[in-house]
C-alpha cells in the first residue's frame, strides 16, 4: 500500500496535466469573457506555477503578475518573483503592502504574528482584485490541494480567487509540475514558506514534510483508506495530526452558512441553472 | 398573483423569525466552539439588524460592534452606528480605513470610484477578522437576499463572513424585522446606500426601487415564475434586468472554481462528512 500511495503521487504525464490545466483555465476565462489573468507572484512554486500555467493558456501578453512584499519579507522572495516575470516577459507590479499594514498596526502595537499574517494576505487579495478590476482580468488561484485540505490558509486571503488551476494537485506534485513546465529551479528546490515572519517555513508549522503530509492526505482522501488503516502504514500520531487539521478546517472550503426561512434559498436550493426555469 | 406576491414579502410573524436567526447564530457559534461575535456596523438597517439579532443570541457582553468609516463617509452614517452600539450597550470601536485606503491609491490617483469602493469593502472584512482572531469570536453576515440574488456586494468583501442570519430575507423584510426588533427608526426609515461615495444610493445603481426588486425576485425564486410570466406583472424592462443581474452574478455565490484532475476534488466530491469515513 505505501508504495502505491507512492506511485500515486508521482505525476505520470505531466505533460498532459500542464495541457489539462492551461485548457482549463483558457476555457473558465472564456466562459466568463476575459482574456486576461492576474496572479500574484511570491517567489514561491505553487504562485509560480500557476503563472507559467497562465501565460501557456493566455500568452505572455495577457498575464500580470503582482509582488507584494511586506518589509518582512525576505529579499529573495522578492527577486524571485521578479525571476519569474522575467522568465515569461509578463508585465510586471510590485506593491509594498508595508505603508497599509502598518498604517493599521500602529493601533495595536502588540498584535500577534498570526493577526498581522492574516490581514496581509487578505490585502494581497484585494490589491489582486484591484488590478484585476483595472485591467480586466480575473485571478488566478495558487493554493494547492495540500493546503486546501488541512486549511493552511487565510480564509478570503490567499485562498480567495476566480479560477484555481493548482486546487487538485498535491505539494509534492505541484513540484514535479513546476519542474517539468520549467520554472526556475531554484525557485523548485527551496524550501516552502508563507513568508509571513522571517524564519517562517511551512513544514515548521505544519509539523510534518509535505512528503508525509501528501502520503497521509492521499491515502485519506483519493485512496478512501479508514484512519485505523492509515495508523497501519505511518506513526498514528501524525496519521490523529492531519485528520484532525482536515476535520478542523472543513469550514474552510465552503461557503459561509446562510440561515434558511423561505422556499429556496441561495446557498441551499437555488444553485443550479436548472432551478432557474429560464 | 400581484396580491399573492405582495403577500409573501410581508412577515406574518416576525417574532417567530426574530427567535429562528437568533437561535441560528447561537447554534452555528456554538458548534464551532465560539460564544462572541464581530459585527460590522455601516449604520444602515442591514447590519445594524444583525447586530441587534446577535444580541438577542449571545448577550450584549458577547458582541462587538466596528465601525469602519471612510473620509468620504457620510456623518450621519458614523453616527448611527455608535447609536446602534449605545442602544445594544455592546463594546464599540471606530477605525478610520483612510490611512490604509489613502497610503494604497497614493500610487493611483486616476483610479474609479468602484475600485476603491471594492478596496474599502475588503479592507472592513480584514478588520473584522483581525478582531475576531483577537478577540475569540466570529464574524456575523449582513448581506441579505436581495443583495445576494443580484450580486450588489463585494466578492471577499462585505458579502465574506461565516455566519449570515440575513441571507434569506428580502430587503423590504428586513425593514420589517429591523421595525419590530428595535433598531431606531431612523436607521429603518433612511435612504439605503452603500456610502462608498457620497450621493450613492442603492436604489439609483440598482435601477429599481427595493419594492420593485424583491417582488421581481420572489416571484422568480421562491415562486418560480418564468420570465415570461413574471413579464405579464411587472415591466418587461425591469424583468430582464433583474434576471439579467442574478445570472451574471451566479459565480458571487459559488466557490471559485478548481480544475478535477484527481479522484476526489476539494470542492467536487470531499464535502460531506458522509464521505469522510472517519
Amino acid at each position: 500500500m505505501r508504495e502505491k500511495i507512492s506511485e500515486l503521487l508521482k505525476l505520470k504525464d505531466p505533460a498532459f496535466i500542464e495541457s489539462v490545466l492551461a485548457g482549463f483555465i483558457r476555457e473558465e476565462l472564456q466562459k466568463a469573457g476575459f482574456s486576461k489573468a492576474v496572479v500574484g507572484l511570491s517567489g514561491g512554486v505553487d504562485s509560480s506555477l500557476a503563472a507559467f500555467l497562465a501565460v501557456k493558456a493566455l500568452g505572455n501578453n495577457n498575464v500580470i503578475g503582482i509582488s507584494m512584499p511586506y518589509r518582512t519579507s525576505s529579499p529573495s522572495s522578492r527577486e524571485d518573483a521578479k525571476l519569474v516575470a522575467q522568465v515569461l516577459g509578463i508585465e510586471f507590479h510590485e506593491i509594498d503592502i508595508t505603508p497599509q499594514i502598518d498604517a493599521y498596526y500602529s493601533r495595536f502595537q502588540e498584535a500577534d504574528p498570526v493577526r498581522k499574517g492574516n490581514k496581509m494576505a487578505r490585502e494581497r487579495m484585494s490589491i489582486l482584485y484591484d488590478f484585476a478590476h483595472w485591467k480586466g482580468a480575473l485571478v488566478i488561484g495558487t493554493s494547492n490541494k495540500s493546503e486546501l485540505l488541512i486549511g493552511y490558509s487565510t480564509r478570503w486571503g490567499d485562498s480567495a480567487h476566480d479560477v484555481n488551476p493548482l486546487g487538485d494537485l498535491y505539494k509534492t506534485q505541484v513540484w514535479q509540475l513546476a519542474e517539468f513546465t520549467g520554472v526556475p529551479e531554484r525557485i523548485v528546490k527551496k524550501k516552502p514558506s508563507a513568508d509571513l515572519w522571517p524564519g517562517q517555513t511551512d513544514e515548521g508549522e505544519i509539523g510534518l514534510t509535505y512528503r508525509e503530509l501528501d502520503q497521509i492526505l492521499i491515502g485519506y482522501v483519493d485512496l478512501r483508506l479508514s484512519s485505523a488503516e492509515l495508523k497501519k502504514l505511518f506513526e498514528p500520531k501524525k496519521v490523529e495530526r492531519v485528520l484532525s487539521m482536515v476535520k478542523r478546517s472543513q469550514y474552510k472550503r465552503k461557503l459561509p452558512i446562510i440561515c434558511k426561512i423561505a422556499q429556496r434559498t441561495v446557498d441551499k436550493d437555488f444553485l443550479y441553472l436548472r432551478d432557474w426555469g429560464l
